[in-house]
């Protein structure tokens, strides 16, 4: 079975401070589709690492990674000011907040803006179509930071739940100690974008490291 | 029944910028007990917040209201080296999470450091017992602001969750739509901490609403 869309790369610039990720950020960018500003770092510097982001690149998707939880409407209006295309939502944000934060986008940013959830925790995919019939399009399917330290890995069960949610219409992110070596375990699985933090920004050559999550995306799904 | 303690009230900082949320604290940071650097402000403005807050009320709790949802130790170190005595978790995080985050406020902040659990959407009792198992000791128990504006309200479903929290170990704070005429709603219930925001830093003399909040809380629970 062939795809002609390749998933995209994204970039997660997780850094507790403006210097580190735009350092980080200006290595890999132009390598990248979607550059994510990464929540430890907009809770350290607010929004402001958004306004940088969107003035380095101005033709790359710019995510503003809030989690947002409530008050969907100025959360998402105070990124997309600044440049942000997509924001995130925690799944156990309410319908409305998740309404009110894809409203506040799209007046920003018009068609381009969009609502990612962010899958934590004991979502349901009865919830899952409550965020579709709310306009959701995308949705991210993690593996917490935390939980990896704790000894989790990506397994049967969350490859059978991210091609459940791609069924139901959501185009899905995959994220969580993700590097070149376990790409290969969604082959066949028509994943929207790859999401790489340290697996790339912590390499000793960022843009390389890039490059090889991009061929590889290309040797499997290309 | 008569209680000794008087329930907290806490004045969260809701604003989009570091100006509005410092001279809302100015005005009423020392008519309360707790100064929560809020989440939308936080987002907004980075943890400089917690840091100003801090400095300005060095006695005071201050919570850093992050809802975080993942790299728990990060988050909750970042807040903590800034002044922050508690930090929210949302309740879909994961519990390594949470436990991530309260070794690191409790290694920054000792005894004083807590974490609090924002209850949002779907959370379970099961999920209760296993915070309280990992240490945590604080729940918030949310209407969000968003669900207010669809039309939500307090009601004895809410009140019946938080008398059970209260049963099972935690102080549990309550916050969302609050204001001095809802208060006598939990009259007997021993909520540990009232949270307002708008309430009280949008009202005409906010210090004068802090002490209404205040008096309205020692004539029902004194």
């Amino acid at each position: 079975m062939m795809s002609k869309r390749l998933p995209n790369l994204q970039v997660a610039l997780d850094h507790s401070d403006l210097q580190g990720a735009i350092k980080a950020a200006v290595s890999v960018g132009h390598e990248v589709d979607v550059i994510e500003a990464g929540t430890v770092c907009l809770l350290q510097v607010g929004s402001e690492l958004v306004e940088v982001l969107r003035s380095l690149f101005p033709d790359k998707i710019i995510v503003a990674d809030t989690k947002c939880a409530d008050a969907g409407g100025t959360v998402a209006k105070n990124n997309a000011v600044r440049g942000a295309d997509w924001m995130t939502c925690i799944c156990c944000a309410t319908i409305p907040t998740m309404k009110a934060a894809l409203k506040a986008i799209k007046e920003e940013r018009s068609d381009r803006g969009e609502i990612q959830v962010e899958l934590y925790g004991d979502w349901t995919f009865e919830q899952a179509q409550q965020w579709l019939d709310a306009g959701i399009s995308q949705a991210i399917y993690h593996q917490s930071r935390d939980a990896l330290l704790a000894g989790e890995t990506w397994g049967e069960k969350d490859l059978n739940k991210v091609k459940k949610l791609i069924e139901m219409g959501f185009r899905v992110s995959v994220t969580g100690g993700l590097n070149v070596d376990t790409l290969k375990l969604f082959e066949g699985v028509d994943v929207f974008t790859f999401i790489a933090g340290r697996g790339i920004t912590e390499a000793e050559n960022p843009a390389a490291a890039a490059r090889a999550f991009k061929d590889e995306i290309k040797r499997i799904w290309g």
